[in-house]
């Protein structure tokens, strides 16, 4: 069987962790089982997919800017198919269907199986994923489906509703249901009545064969043509809608297979904060929690954090802002933040990191902003010139190799380099290199960088 | 009368505004009475003061560290006794006393009222203050002291118990009480029947005539030279205890004057906001509070802050650190601080004010520390060197005259100066100035500091 991995958009319930920059799914905050160190939670579905040996390939569909994230998280030999934009889960698993089809040269009769990268839950429920192949195989369904065995009546979730009633106590034996209907987040007594009935819970997995879903591009879109090229050009015509919304539900068989155990989405730090264990800060010892009752508190910024008093309380502190909320209340934030329009403040690149240190606009018009860069041994920044941007560099850490005006020199701690508008420039790290980087000039816009190609 | 304030110490209940850098009474926190912008608590005693022209002198004793930020918010004009260490308010007031009696040639028996710089009163109670100087001169009483009327049975405060009963429905209308005793945050029964009795909240102002007070400095500890200098030099031997427990508690004859109206020590987040008003950010519109009831944001950052859920909370952010605490609780944080030993991140200064951006500490031993300078026009920073430290300064705003190996240049935004181990440099801003200061080099200690006289 061939996966499908959808990498999802930013996550914006994990603000001020979470951002354009960084969605959700990257964020390191899980223990790991040896508990000494943290992964995020797409190396942890990551590494739970490659326990098990039955998948013929493995794709990743996401967006442009989750790139280089995926490879850093997960290894350089990860395939990776780019959205030329991002437009829900029914064009991008279309996409990704064309791509398996033509680069992959994988049979209209395989089976593929879809899964979203960061659900948290246990290694079986990969095996009941591999169940599909077997099930597609042997039955007249269109779609299969993993469902997941209620715990309770959440009002959160979407149900799928089995055709005939069954004895709830039976369910745990049988494997196989034939589903009847949706229902999206009922009210809580309707849940209950669902969840009797043998409704199971929507997490987002569905198999099917490869033709399935390809037909649909050329009966309804009259996409013929199905090279990966022409569906990615033929993208935006794709309905922007969910795959649930645009094939599963207009499907005539459906069946599911049942999952009966943990399943979670750590989207909001109300979840997240339950799988965490302990706090987590980049400096430890400058956290304190003075009498509080399940309180969190993560910290990406070198800073002491105090907290007294507050009991279920999440307190979140990155370089893009605070958030102190109690826990129950966190997945607001989304709606709150969504007329956010600050720039990130930290990313992680190919190279290494930077963090935004300070960023003032004047009354003129002009701006100065102030990063701290740490390049990874042999990290380099891509050769480039600004057209309205003066740049100062401060080597601060570590030596590397400074490539100016044509000419190639070493830099090492204490150096500084001051870098003209329209004066062309890289750098390459020997060591790990950290600077201090002060631009000053124009609105500091993306497109005032003319990057170069440059073999070093 | 002689007025002496009492600018007290650092304030750790309102970290991580206050710091050993900036007191509590500094932090510009409070409305003024038009709204239009906010001020100290010094500001505010120091204005109410001088609405009354009652006072020959006005004379204030501080520590070092606080020379520059009174100067800044009181004026130059203001008359500062510096303490040479911080010693309790003993030794504090006998050494202003023989600033008076020899630097101001005030008169033995001149009437001299002491009061802390910074407690959140109504106008009339300077008012009473002015009443000290009839009451000393009109008895044999060795001090008076002004009572404020209690509210509520505090276990917090002092209070000072009258020698009769008073009727408690009589207490408004009798001016003057003796003294009898003291007691020190009674369990409330105890409070309660104190004020029932017409005891009276110690608020630390005491009137006595300079005489009184110089005396104990010579019959006590056989201090007979009364010169500033020699009171200075001796400062040391001094009891380090509070002047109510080594004068007030030993005088014979104590009477007080009662105030009826508000009195706060607003030393806590759980009394400071509550005269806030509003709450308090550099960038207002970072701020958001959603389903909270009584909370405040104070923040310091440019940085978004948002609050969800979360009644009777502070939550206080600056570049020292981040405080999320139940209001009634917020008192705590002095204690779970007090081993913090990080440095102060911000600082004003007499050309201006620094903020400490990054700061990273290396496994060798060696230190890089960014800072944001901002000097107000013709603000200067001293001329100096660093024997083990480069400093590389970015300017990214206005202009200004640079000083350096012997030279004065112009410099302005985007200009870069990197100044080496030893050598000499200061710079005067013309327009108001801002630069981004990299320090590379050994731990950056102050001892590495050496200033020079240069007369721009």
């Amino acid at each position: 069987m061939h996966l499908i991995l959808l990498s999802g958009g930013s996550g914006k319930r994990l603000w001020p962790l979470s951002s354009d920059a960084r969605s959700k799914q990257f964020l390191k905050v899980l223990p790991k089982e040896n508990g000494a160190y943290v992964e995020s939670m797409v190396q942890r579905v990551y590494a739970q997919i490659c326990n098990i040996s039955d998948w013929e390939s493995i794709t990743v569909i996401a967006g442009a800017a989750q790139k280089e994230l995926l490879e850093l998280q997960l290894g350089k030999e990860v395939d990776i198919v780019i959205e030329p934009e991002r437009r829900d889960t029914f064009p991008a698993i279309e996409l990704a269907c064309s791509y398996l089809y033509d680069k992959k040269n994988v049979s209209k009769d395989a089976v593929v199986a879809v899964l979203p990268v960061d659900p948290f839950v246990e290694n079986h429920f990969f095996a009941k994923i591999s169940e599909i192949e077997t099930l597609i195989n042997g039955s007249d369904a269109d779609i299969v489906l993993l469902g997941v065995k209620p715990t309770y009546p959440s009002e959160k979730y979407g149900y799928m509703v089995p055709k005939k009633e069954n004895d709830a106590c039976m369910c745990d034996n049988r494997q196989v249901f034939d589903i009847d209907s949706f229902r999206e987040k009922p009210a809580s007594e309707e849940a209950e009545a669902l969840i009797e009935h043998g409704a199971l819970w929507n997490c987002g997995v569905f198999g099917f064969k490869l033709g399935y879903t390809l037909d649909i591009l050329s009966d309804k879109y009259g996409i013929d043509d199905l090279s990966f090229e022409n569906v990615y050009s033929e993208f935006g015509k794709l309905n922007k809608t969910s795959f649930d919304y645009e094939v599963v539900e207009h499907a005539k068989n459906i069946k599911a297979v049942a999952y009966n155990g943990e399943w979670r989405d750590l989207g909001t730090w109300d979840t997240l904060t339950e799988k965490m264990g302990a706090n987590y800060s980049v400096s430890h010892d400058n956290i304190i929690i003075h009498s509080c009752a399940n309180t969190h508190v993560i910290s990406e910024v070198d800073l002491p954090v105090t907290v007294i008093g507050l009991d279920d309380t999440v307190v979140a502190v990155s370089y893009d802002g605070v958030l102190v909320s109690k826990k129950q209340l966190a997945h607001e934030v989304k709606n709150l933040m969504a007329s956010n329009q600050r720039r990130p403040m930290f990313e992680e690149k190919r190279w290494g990191r930077y963090t935004v240190i300070e960023h003032t606009k004047y009354d003129d018009g002009s701006e100065a902003l102030t990063k701290k860069l740490v390049l990874n041994a042999n990290g380099q920044i891509s050769y480039q010139y600004h057209k309205h941007r003066k740049e100062i560099w401060s080597i601060i850490k570590g030596t590397g190799i400074l490539y100016l005006d044509g000419k190639k020199t070493e830099v090492t701690a204490g150096d500084v380099i001051s870098i003209q508008e329209e004066q062309k420039h890289a750098i390459k790290a020997i060591t790990e290199l950290e600077l201090i980087e002060v631009q000053i000039g124009a609105p500091l816009i993306e497109e005032d960088i003319v990057r170069l190609e440059f073999d070093w």
